[in-house]
């Protein structure tokens, strides 16, 4: 079994209005430091497979046809063995 | 400047219907390997500070006020120097 750690965040050059909310937000709370936010998603996949080759190979995949827009978003992620 | 980056996931205990339809469509799709998908947000957050020490209490605050629900949901974060 593995364990994939997927994140998926808007290309740096897409707007992100869910960003400027929350830093709406922190300003009306008081947290005038804050210079920027930006929102993205983490996704925890376990999977079964052979080897960690396998399981790259598929997280992969799936990230390029569901998990992210690869138009607007860009994905990273790393595997843990046994979790 | 620091730049912390946050992760907010929901608490194992707690049902998450979303990681739930990810894993419906990853099967859809074929990769019948997937046992448990969860999904959680991950929010980058650049501020001022004087110090980690500041930025660090000032970042925690904000997670426990606004960015992620104590009751459901558990965060953690980092921060960077200088991004």
């Amino acid at each position: 079994m593995y364990k994939a750690i997927i994140t998926v965040r808007l290309k740096p050059s897409v707007l992100d209005p869910q960003g400027s909310a929350v830093k709406g937000s922190l300003h009306s709370l008081g947290y005038s430091a804050v210079q920027d936010v930006r929102v993205g998603k983490t996704m925890e996949v376990w999977l079964e497979a052979t080897d960690s080759q396998e399981a790259e190979a598929q997280v992969d995949a799936m990230c390029r046809k569901l998990l992210a827009n690869p138009v607007i978003e860009d994905y990273e992620f790393h595997l843990e063995k046994g979790a």
